[in-house]
């Protein structure tokens, strides 16, 4: 399997892709840009979505289901929504195919609709029609509403999990009272975003606030989670967005306040998406495959037994009670007792799955009562006697996921510096790497600094003031700290 | 609340709507036809998905997820789908908005698609197409794929749940060596379909073969789960199809045998959708509104405290430990501590909503070291002490579960009649109900059958044979016993 795979070091493109391919995450679909998902990618989307489903739950959420299909004149209602973002949309125009003279089909031009359509790029504009209709009073908030959903947005360069022209989802769609309660909902999701990135990803990020170039259009402010891939570059995996009054004033969302005086209400949007699957083939990833985090793996611990005939059902029987002892003790488990290929190509098939942990079982184990653990991450063995293990791997498995997030951490590290040379910086974007530097705050030297070196602003960062930096394209006084870096 | 509900023996139709909007289930959505399921109603439709859900894992099915979007070609692929199903579709013409001269938005002429663009009304020629190239041996058999995906299918007459242009629902797409194994799948699925609605939704159904002409287009066989309404109407709650090899023969779909020869795949569809929210408000609710069972309900306690300023720390502090004790004996409970309306006021809107079990507790209760416990499905009081709750509770909710289904099961029963005359025939259906019956088999019985008295055959009944039995209109002796009824 892993023979087929293009090394890191010699083109990362085409190495992500490759894993993408052979470890059976996913495929394009018959139509450009878009995405299948296939079972073991859809299985790693499934348990990241119930580690913030979660969460979203124990901080007052619930889930909700709004249209695909959003009126064309809906987005004319918020300007700057429309002007930043929601042009490249799939826009349904018929609702009916009919018998073709040849006998297929054609689109009948008789079902023309009066208004165009438009498959949702985001919810925000028929949310807020809706939520006109729902609020009338303080009583009726906050409204905490989340989406499960799929999106399109038309997209000319797309990459698997990366940019789809159709992605899955979560969008969070809330409704306060007051500024400060909204604000306070922005930054609550961003923590959540960055602790299940980290925790169960094993994703290290940094948050912070977007520059106004790089923030949501519509929103006030956007908080963002950006993650270093193998490559040095960052990959935004969550935004969060403060929405101010935009939306309510655009849809006319009122409410009563507890003086008795109409006012608008205060709103927020946020997001992740498969592009986390992305995050985790990228950052985790080797030349061998994937390297997933225990807590996110469909598969923790895979069993492939070793044997000639003569030793088959001794060997099975053993590899059998071993997968029931893994069972009980709450591990996701797999035997793979597929006869039709050897031993070593399951090796390989399961090293480039990701899979943390491999037990081997063969004849001369079952005797000693043992069997052989190899840990994905290190790519080391050891020999566990068989009573152990389900005290063992457990524990085994909690300490990969330390290790992971240990070792993207450390990169993260190595490659990020706090530069004020432009040479240094050049040359830190050409390789890969974040850049912590002065910005002056001008959106002109933002737009300079992307123009020569791609670089753009991922995030302002909160808790380092400018103390005395100056501005690492411009030279004047610094009035932010930023990180700069080239990103998906 | 519940003055606002038409009764149901004054507008059954009306009195659905109502009881939708009222225990805010759901809304129309601003494009015709299309629905908003409101976080009340998601829940109830999360808790039916995970049931199901949990079974298809349980029997070796893995989730996948393939684009929303089909190329128009596709559809004349398979020449029964096209004709008996795919006409009334969404279709993409256009990727791009542009600003208007008036400032709103228009669709972008230079934007037109080469090949127009089909929402998926069901996925199977978009997942034929991909098994295509994920199929070439037996060793890649079966494919035990399943989707939980949106669906769109434009409608005319549209109600909530029932019918709408967008719905949720799973679709199963399996693949099989042999015609053995996919009919079995077929009807294994066609039982989890039953257990679901019978065990979790307290739904009592009947499961059998549709007619050719109410089969699924595309298919060899459909088999189907109907329930009866409280109107005596059915609603078809699922169906599973043996496809037999017609998408294989479409997609070109073939694999190498054991014996080395190249064989066209065999295959299954199945799905359940949003509609079975609507079928529990229709089997079990009455006058008063919901009335939800007890392992599909959002909330199943809630607890209202009765209090004056005087007693409301003493009964807020006996009403937070009986919350705490409910949850730790692991029953969904909800505190209604609202403030700013009355006890009865919520008497009111949680019966609407169908909790299954109500907590009144006031200051003599506090003192008497008991709680008010109040039944939905039976309308019935009794006093139980707080420390036997815990213990109580879940008990009384099991019952609860029990008894709606036995209720929906005295009603199927009563309204469902074992006919030869076609005048009571016609009364029956005029009045609601399902009658059992023979029929010639003749696609012109079926015809006449359904323009004279709007009943369509719901399902062929496979373990009843026709005995002495003649045909309910032609009076010719009958090739199958069948149920027919008028249907949603």
């Amino acid at each position: 399997m892993s023979k087929g795979v293009t090394p890191r070091s010699q083109d990362y493109a085409r190495w992500y892709t490759d894993v993408i391919r052979k470890a059976e995450l996913a495929d394009y679909g018959p139509v450009k840009g878009t995405m299948v998902i296939r079972p073991y990618g859809y299985a790693i989307w499934d348990a990241i979505k119930e580690a913030y489903d979660q969460r979203f739950k124990a901080t007052g959420h619930v889930n909700a289901y709004f249209p695909l299909l959003i009126p064309k004149s809906y987005f004319s209602r918020e300007a700057e929504h429309v002007e930043g973002f929601a042009k490249e949309c799939a826009v349904v125009t018929h609702s009916r195919l009919r018998t073709a003279p040849d006998g297929g089909v054609e689109v009948d031009p008789e079902s023309k609709l009066e208004e165009e359509l438009v498959i949702r790029p985001t919810s925000e504009t028929v949310i807020w029609a809706m939520y006109k209709q729902w609020i009338n009073s303080y009583r009726d908030l906050p409204i905490l509403i989340n989406q499960w959903a799929n999106i399109v947005r038309w997209e000319l360069r797309t990459r698997l999990f990366l940019r789809t022209s159709e992605f899955l989802w979560q969008e969070g769609h809330t409704a306060h009272a007051t500024e400060t309660e909204a604000r306070e909902e922005a930054l609550l999701i961003l923590d959540i975003y960055k602790e299940v990135a980290e925790t169960e990803m094993a994703l290290p990020v940094i948050a912070g606030l977007k520059s106004e170039a790089e923030k949501f259009a519509g929103a006030v402010e956007t908080w963002a989670i950006e993650a270093m891939m193998g490559d040095g570059r960052a990959l935004q995996c969550g935004t969060s967005h403060y929405l101010g009054q935009n939306f309510a004033k655009a849809f006319d969302v009122t409410f009563r306040n507890e003086a008795n005086e109409q006012e608008y209400v205060y709103a927020t949007s946020w997001g992740v998406s498969t592009r986390l699957v992305g995050a985790v083939v990228m950052a985790h990833g080797d030349d061998k495959g994937l390297r997933l985090p225990p807590r996110i793996a469909p598969v923790q611990v895979v069993i492939v037994p070793i044997y000639k005939d003569e030793s088959k059902d001794k060997v099975m029987e053993a590899a059998g009670k071993l997968t029931a002892s893994m069972e009980q003790a709450g591990v996701r488990v797999k035997l793979d007792d597929r006869e039709t290929v050897t031993p070593g190509f399951k090796f390989n098939d399961w090293e480039m799955k990701g899979v943390p942990l491999r037990l081997e079982i063969g004849p001369r184990d079952v005797e000693a009562g043992q069997a052989v653990v190899v840990r994905r991450d290190l790519d080391e063995k050891q020999t566990i006697l068989l009573d152990n293990l389900p005290a063992t791997i457990p524990n085994l498995l909690e300490e990969i996921q330390a290790s992971l997030f240990q070792q993207a951490e450390a990169f993260k590290s190595t490659h990020t510096k706090q530069l004020d040379d432009w040479t240094a910086f050049k040359t830190l974007m050409e390789q890969g790497g974040f850049a912590v530097c002065g910005w002056d705050g001008d959106p002109a030297t933002e737009a300079a600094i992307k123009e020569e070196t791609k670089a753009t602003i991922r995030c302002i960062l909160q808790d380092e003031g400018p103390a005395e930096s100056t501005c690492i394209y411009s030279g004047n006084p610094a009035r932010y700290m930023v990180v700069l870096a080239r990103a998906y």
